[in-house]
């Protein structure tokens, strides 16, 4: 059998273990793996600097090298996530809600883990303590399948969670990884339906439109963000500078920041040259329409694809819209379903932006940068949902289970 | 362009208007639609019966030709299910919670339609109406692709269904049907991510199978139901037997009907007799393991096989287990994850069984037979979900619906 029917078979009869054990049991858990993090950094550090040696070996530089990297200060960060995952409450067991029916059925509908959660994610290695942590506090079994870059430093990690998992006294195979890193084993898993109940790519657009092309198991798509902000005439013209700016500038790398600015023609001739000089200052390239080019030289032309684009870099595509009505029709046609503001002081123009815009986050007079589970409130988040099935937004614990009906008879027949 | 992509096109258009009409906008839609069902009956009975004359030209005889078959009673009877869909409330624009961040943001989670829904259902065309009204009163668009046996009476109906539509202002493209009933069709459909935001396959096994294997759109997946009725030593027999015949007899052609009876070995010699005459008395067809035919000479052999098995048919499966645990792990094996009865007077017993069968619903003392949105009093049902991610059994008007946040800021920044 394969690598991956063993595993998928163990991380499924784990998942019945750990959707009975207590809150106090997987705290204790994830105590354990947090603690043996930080005693064994080193073992980590020296696996991650094979992983690193030969990222450079072939080549990678800039930030994806920084995103592979680990140190003491990062591992520690690792750490200090499992001890915020253990302040969480727990979602598992919660009755939502129960009723009695006239026959005298009582129905609850109560909260219960997913099962198995497969996660396809890219070079982060911290992504595997994340995701680990997040899975088990929800109850549920993880098989992680890491990216190639990363394979030494993820089977450290793993190898680290499996033993402090031991102690705390879980079952075997509540936390495995994929250790074939091939695309034909990716391939492979991404068609267990009988061990693995739903999966999360984490990654690039490539990566999630690979998984969601191939999958048959149920895929929660998280994560690309073509996000807008709109000006509209009735604006404060200071505050929408500023949203902008952060929207764009604070970490453009991310999937809330904003790609595209929309300014309402009847203030473009206000706002465009101030906000533009200020974004160019901050070396943000511009992209604009015919009208914006005209309002401020500096910017380069955009074509049709720029308004599809998620740069996550430091370019803003800027378009003149007539009004509100083009500034949604553009959004809905060119957006990807993530974050969207709008600056208005108007009430109407706010209430038909928070009505008409169909995305996971619908933003008046905030950045889009706040798109966060941290930020949200929710205190961690596995991804960001950008389709409507299941979750949509920043995913917590909550959205890492699902519910059952358990039904209190006395002997009914239909 | 081919025929799906103009109606994905208009479908996903009209979405965005359907998601902003108000409740009493949606029901006198449907109401028109009731009405003109009932008027237009002459014409829907034969188109109808040119489907029943084809399919009685291919041999098609017994239940399926009963389940093709429209008469003007099953029409008005589709009407009042429209009228019953009208009643409901509608679940759109509730906003679920809303809460305060330290930094002043307010973010709610406000309940909006799903957008664009796919149907790929079999025979019946009584779902093309049902289907039609739940989409329609939770604001969805919908595409249905019905099966070619039916195909003259859903062209009819939607044709109606238009028109009733167009009366009542609805945008264009609010219900439409695919009229090329190739497998070919229906392949390109289940990769229409760019219009549809969800897919929900109604049929059997066979069709469920096909959707999640080629689909790239997100899938709900509907129906299969091998269901186990538990019979523990510590129990009412009579209770038991009232409760697997219900099961087993009263219906056998659906999903939540019983499939399998597991008995403990400690009440097999009291139960499995009598249980067994009763139900052979009513022409069930029991294939037992070893100590069950022992027990009752009536009783085929079951192979492995039968364990899996939906048969939708007077036919039981029946095993003598140890106790609660084999009973559990049989269940969690074997099982289709629908719907599962434990009968018991151990409240221990009762707990166990609730919380550790991974089912879509787990009963204690009542038949399977009450999985259902009627039933559970949500008031209509567009299928069963056996799948754990975002609607877990009956599906009603709320599980047709996804969710947003909406941000109210001050001019904040991240």
């Amino acid at each position: 059998m394969s690598e991956l029917i063993l595993k998928g078979e163990l991380a499924k009869k784990a998942s019945y273990k750990l959707s009975n054990l207590s809150s106090a049991a997987k705290n204790e858990g994830l105590k354990k793996i947090a603690e043996a993090l930080v005693k064994k950094e080193k073992e980590i550090i020296g696996a991650n600097a094979k992983d690193v040696e030969s990222a450079r070996a072939k080549g990678v530089t800039g930030a994806l090298l920084d995103r592979l990297t680990l140190n003491s200060k990062r591992i520690a960060s690792m750490s200090e996530g499992l001890m915020q995952i253990i302040s969480l409450p727990d979602p598992v067991g919660e009755v939502i809600s129960m009723w009695k029916r006239p026959n005298g059925l009582q129905i609850g509908q109560k909260r219960v883990p997913l099962g198995v959660i497969g996660i396809i994610y890219e070079a982060r290695p911290n992504v595997t303590v994340d995701a680990a942590g997040l899975c088990i506090k929800a109850g549920n079994a993880v098989v992680l399948r890491g990216g190639s870059e990363a394979i030494n430093s993820n089977k450290t990690i793993v190898g680290i969670i499996g033993e402090a998992l031991k102690e705390a006294a879980f079952p075997e195979g509540a936390v495995q990884l994929v250790e074939d890193t091939s695309r034909e084993t990716a391939v492979e898993m991404m068609k267990l339906n009988k061990y693995i109940d739903v999966l999360i790519p984490r990654g690039g657009a490539g990566l999630i439109q690979s998984v969601v092309q191939n999958s048959t198991i149920p895929v929660i798509e998280t994560g690309v963000g073509n996000c807008h902000v709109y000006v509209d005439r009735e604006s404060d013209l200071d505050m929408a500078e500023k949203i902008i700016i952060n929207a764009k500038t604070s970490r453009p790398g991310v999937c809330n920041a904003a790609e595209t600015l929309l300014v309402d023609e009847a203030i473009a001739q206000a706002f465009i040259p101030r906000a533009l000089k200020a974004l160019s200052d901050l070396k943000v390239e511009i992209r604009g329409c015919e009208k914006t080019r005209d309002l401020f030289m500096g910017a380069k032309v955009a074509v049709e694809e720029d308004w599809y684009k998620e740069y996550l870099d430091y370019i803003l595509a800027v378009k003149v819209v007539s009004g509100i009505d083009e500034a949604i029709e553009h959004i809905n046609k060119y957006g990807s379903k993530h974050s969207e503001a709008i600056v208005t002081t108007s009430y109407s123009k706010s209430q038909r932006f928070l009505q008409e815009i169909d995305a996971a986050a619908v933003y008046v007079n905030a950045s889009t940068r706040f798109t966060d589970g941290f930020e949200f409130g929710f205190g961690a988040e596995i991804g960001i949902s950008t389709q409507k099935l299941h979750a949509r937004g920043p995913m917590g614990l909550k959205e890492l289970t699902s519910i059952k009906y358990i039904v209190y008879g006395e002997g009914q027949i239909r």
